[in-house]
């Protein structure tokens, strides 16, 4: 198995683009990682692409073969990876293998979602979760999370100023990020007193709809220095399933896809979580950023509320969660989402995250997931 | 890189499957492929599965961890792959990957579409096109490629009754699969004066719309004999894209990614198509059964037509032509259709396909497109 880096990352704005098209966006997106590695359109030997539902979104499957073409990049084979909001991170997890296992020296994974298109996304965002079981009752994401929330602060005394505070830190940290969708800060008792959509979970907890993409480039990891001086190298990718519908978990506090694709990623890396030196993790909804750190294992379970609290996941804490924003403030375009996260690691490890930046970060770790658990990705990368 | 081998296969009954539903179908043909392998479910390390389109057909993205969780695997990996038509052989390739680069032992790479539970599945294989220069103008697949006969018979002569021979064959060899949604011959008369559909196609010269699933499973060649006396060597596999839009070409009468991912899959496997013994190709249309021997290589371009009139692809011919039925006669649930072509070669390599079998059949390849060819994955299959 071949040991694989990432020389170049990019990330388009994300947010309501109404006068970018989908096939624009990732092009954008796809030119400014070839552009940030040095390289040519032509040196691509593969392509994978993470996409949640252009076919619910904007009525276009085979999204894989009309980005190759709008991009120039026929004739290299390019394919679309999709596990809900997941679909970055398994299209991460491709390209990775892909390079790995010697078929292809230079890989795009790129990932993207123009989710502004249709009139209501809401029934789209809702097939990521079990359809006869849940959608097709009438389910939201919103609902399913709000559950999960109400069950944390039974079991654990998890408060409604602790979810509020994933979303205060969240919006700091996105102030100073130019790609965020929302780079403005809130404040505790505007989350407190936003519009509620399903108790306990309202409006400034939850991600918004965004349109947005983002790209990263792999290669080899002995060929990474012909390249760039500040290769990233790929240390640990790993991925889970879990059980899709909520009613049939043992657990709904805690998302077994998350604890299973982390153990394994530490175990690839021999790494352990007090290791890590910022973790971008998918907060879908203020409880995801406390279930997060509690099954990425960086705090007990039920301490992931206090964390947020205390201050432990600010960028000068002891585990800064999501610098750049993350899904509440940076924007959640579905698909891009996990591509997008390993592009804030990597501009955290070559020490470009400008205002935002963790001091000294040498490793770090991405956390993508698919529905409300269904499907986990986890990355670790060091300098 | 590790050579790549399969040690089971499996296919359900293809057809209008009211009476089974999406996720038992998928389950049905795991279930198979692992009994046919020898394995338990226990034994598997990750999933991939090609599908088309479970969004626009039953309303459920995020199918791989649906299925990962109905068939009992969690927590391994899950992972949905998607091309239009061409998904299955696109999750055959991943799967291959995964097993090549050491990320995994035992991999189970399958494909599924549920077709038949929407009012109109029209609109849902319209976004295998381009949606703006394409879908959007009312475009419909027979039409796309009815342009691509037209232009065929006015450069080469293809004649009316050279295209209904492909349907000819293809039924005579479904009549011997019990596996085939039409397991009945068709007369040249019978295509011939079949309901006219976009001129020139008729009825039967298109595949139905189908229901259905199939799996195979892979592991490291150097284990396949731990597992089964019938081991089937991945030799080639290999993966184009091109232009999307039929009005882009700068020739309708020949599909680039096929021809691209042909050579590529002779270079990888460092044969000729003289050396091939079978070959199951996409005939989503009995145009693209002509377009395929000839792309592929099996004869000079424009040839085509009289290969299947002189009978060259039929079961005892120079080239046997989809002994399985093909997606005409077999029957096209879209993202099961490249998991199912890599399942016939392999009864066929084993000496398994009774009454259909290819005599001494040593050397077997698949051709699975998307949409009119904006993607193709070709494999190499031996002994």
């Amino acid at each position: 198995m071949r040991d694989v880096a990432v020389i170049g990352v990019s990330q388009t704005k994300f947010g309501e683009l109404w006068d970018v098209s989908f096939r624009d966006m990732i092009t954008e997106a796809g030119l400014g990682a070839i552009e940030d590695a040095g390289i040519e359109g032509a040196d691509l030997e593969a392509m994978y692409v993470g996409n949640m539902s252009a076919g619910l979104f904007i009525k276009q499957e085979h999204i894989s073969s009309l980005i190759a073409d709008h991009a120039g990049l026929t004739p290299i084979p390019s394919t679309r990876v999709e596990a809900a909001c997941a679909s970055g991170g398994l299209a991460l997890r491709s390209g990775v293998m892909a390079v790995a296992s010697g078929y292809h020296d230079i890989v795009i994974a790129a990932g993207v979602e123009k989710m502004t298109d249709v009139v209501d996304p809401t029934p789209a965002i809702a097939t990521a979760s079990d359809q006869e079981w849940e959608a097709q009752q009438g389910v939201t994401f919103p609902s399913l999370y709000a559950m999960m929330a109400r069950r944390h602060m039974y079991e654990y005394g998890t408060t409604r100023e602790q979810l509020a505070m994933v979303s205060v830190i969240n919006h700091e940290n996105a102030s100073k990020n130019p790609r965020a969708q929302f780079p403005m800060k809130v404040t505790l008792e505007q989350v407190m007193s936003s519009t509620m959509v399903a108790d306990p979970l309202r409006l400034l907890d939850c991600s918004p709809i965004s349109d947005g993409a983002a790209a990263v480039i792999l290669c080899p990891a002995e060929m990474a220095r012909e390249y760039t001086d500040t290769p990233v190298y790929v240390k640990a990718s790993a991925q889970a399933s879990g059980t899709i519908a909520l009613h049939d978990r043992r657990d709904i506090t805690r998302i077994d896809a998350t604890v299973h694709a982390a153990r394994r990623a530490f175990k690839m890396a021999d790494l352990t979580p007090g290791d890590i030196d910022l973790v971008e993790v998918h907060d879908c909804f203020s409880i995801n950023g406390i279930l997060a750190v509690e099954d990425l294992g960086f705090v007990e379970k039920g301490e992931g509320g206090r964390a947020f609290e205390e201050g432990m996941t600010r960028i000068d804490g002891d585990i800064p969660v999501n610098p750049s924003g993350g899904l509440k403030a940076r924007g959640h375009p579905l698909g891009a989402t996990g591509i997008a996260q390993a592009a804030e690691v990597v501009w955290q490890l070559r020490g470009e995250a400008g205002e935002r930046q963790v001091e000294g970060a040498e490793v770090g770790m991405t956390h993508n997931i698919g529905g409300t658990g269904g499907t986990a990705a986890v990355h670790i990368f060091t300098r």
